[in-house]
């Protein structure tokens, strides 16, 4: 028995959350299910390896961690199972990996590659049901990595490029929105632990964040920090940079979309 | 203990869902509950057949699905409780159980009648929390399916007249459209399966494909068979024949909406 | 082992819910977990109040509901442990315990205060993550109440002044529409119990509701009481008056909003 947590591009208007599931609890019965989020916009998988980074790290050692954003579900990409930092990952090789591995140390990595272990029907579109949910079953119920498929070099995994932004030596950086979240919270790719550790920002820190051509000074601690209203930028509860209207959103406020650019500088 | 699947048109802004979980877990605390979706378009009975055709046989024999989408809730209408291909399902009757019935023989028909297993109080407007999910604990918990109530012949179950749409002698078909994915993909009705093995199709399939006055030639494999952007018919992973565009959306790319018409033909 | 609810405004494109969960699953493996919705409006704490009390009386007692609505994240509002009715709630101290307050005594009440239950790190945004999943694990794993925090007197807890509207001697009463589900009912916080129980009203109950400008007479008992297409009032499932159209969208049909007026009065 373990934990295995979702992260998929599915929706929710959709019933294919539910078979994923229905297909692991066939295999193993006491596999506890965790949905982190089934609402990935379609095929982004920059988002999906945020949220996988934002998510993975709170679950107990152990956890089984699916993500399914597969635009490419059916072609000859792989589907790799992960082990690192204690945690197990499956998800098809396009990048979405990406933070765990840049994170974690060392690593395991292999190719799925024995159907004894997937569904006997293998639709060209489903690999989350047909492939990864009875392999993550698999494991849950205590079933051995090796059998999932050969060995892979940690190297050959694809990364994403420009995944995360952190300061130069004058603490510039330039990094862009990649997640909006229910609030209106844009949240940046911008990490400033090097520069300080989480939750030791305040509003007199000596930096200026940019956005949309407009300038927020300093780095708040909370929403509270300003007025009903009114914008501040604050080291998100992901550990990243994020631009936030007190009680508003900032989405609203700034008209700010997904992929659009922020800049950190320090304050003149 | 068994697995209870949930089918609804309750949505997940408000607590219905969960307060029918509440219901069960009071009295069958080990029940496993899952959701396939709360999300039917609100009272239609058609789209949750199909979702439920999609997902019950992917759960494990013994399952309990838990259909509620139910106009006619207060009315006189029955709420059923069937067994049939090693699941049992309670939902109204108002053919939602059509796509079980047609597929799964033999089949036991009951009637909720029994109202020692119901909750006290029954809101005339919820008997989805009132009545069902008290019989589905019981059953979850090992109940006695006599105790809910009488048998019904199984010919008597309201049935949806055109559920299936299928091709006649010379190949062709007309059917519809009967629920739009998260991805934008078409689902229709029409069922190519008694041409072709579900995953035997390909490009080379003397079929075309005809929706909002276009034609797409050939019934591909994956979506990755045809160019980004570019519009393709597949088998998808329910079994019915599917209208996508490669990394896009074949709603917004054709206009179709739910119930608008299409037809296979074959190929000149 | 106990459940665990949970009303939020999280929304669930997020992970926010999920990580919630995995905090609590790696304190408590056993604890069982029900989402009653995290679909609140953002920072609606009237809403959530009247999600709460539509909601935790259908658990099993011993449940713990975790309400995270919190405007005031970070800032110096208390974070609260109440016990009341069998049930045990944790909740920001911003008014949306009112329900429960009101309708169960005795009360125990206290504030969380023993950072030794609570994360190591403590995120100035997000509360539910950091202190009160911790607390709900340790109290569903069975750690007693006492090391939470110091007790409060009941007295002192913020309450909502107006969540529920009942009738004067004369039978009329002003109320207001509190929740739009998701068929487009229009949800009120009248409450006419006083003048007749639940499920006894019927279309000759010589009382008349105006809504938008409107009148309907009477009150139905559930929505095929009146045509297709027709506006009814009706108690609804949750014990408060509601106004319906049968088939349809009040909330279309009325153009009303959440927070318009809702009156009651005898009929002439």
């Amino acid at each position: 028995m373990a934990i295995i947590s979702f992260i998929t591009d599915f929706g929710i208007q959709d019933e294919y959350a539910g078979v994923m599931k229905a297909v692991i609890l066939g295999i193993d019965p006491s596999a506890v299910l965790v949905d982190v989020t089934h609402a990935i916009d379609p095929q982004d998988v920059t988002q999906a390896a945020f949220m996988l980074e934002s998510a993975y790290r709170h679950f107990p050692a152990g956890s089984i961690h699916v993500v399914v954003v597969d635009p490419e579900v059916g072609s000859r990409r792989a589907v790799l199972f992960l082990e690192a930092g204690g945690h197990r990952f499956l998800a098809p090789d396009n990048g979405v990996l990406s933070p765990v591995i840049s994170r974690e140390t060392p690593a395991i990595l292999r190719r799925l590659e024995n159907p004894a272990l997937w569904l006997p029907r293998i639709a060209p579109t489903f690999h989350g049901r047909d492939l990864i949910a009875p392999v993550a079953a698999h494991l849950s119920k205590g079933g051995a990595a090796d059998d999932i498929g050969p060995l892979l070099p940690v190297a050959s995994i694809h990364r994403l490029g420009d995944f995360r932004a952190r300061p130069d030596a004058s603490g510039a950086v330039q990094g862009r929105v990649v997640h909006i979240d229910r609030f209106g919270n844009l949240v940046t790719n911008i990490d400033l632990s090097v520069m300080t550790p989480q939750g030791g920002a305040g509003p007199d820190r000596p930096l200026e964040v940019l956005a949309a051509g407009r300038v927020i000074a300093g780095v708040s601690r909370t929403y509270a920090d300003v007025g009903i209203g009114r914008p501040l930028a604050l080291i998100g509860s992901r550990g990243y940079l994020e631009i936030a209207v007190n009680g508003g959103s900032a989405q609203a406020h700034f008209g700010i979309r997904k992929g659009d650019a922020v800049g950190v500088r320090p304050r003149k």
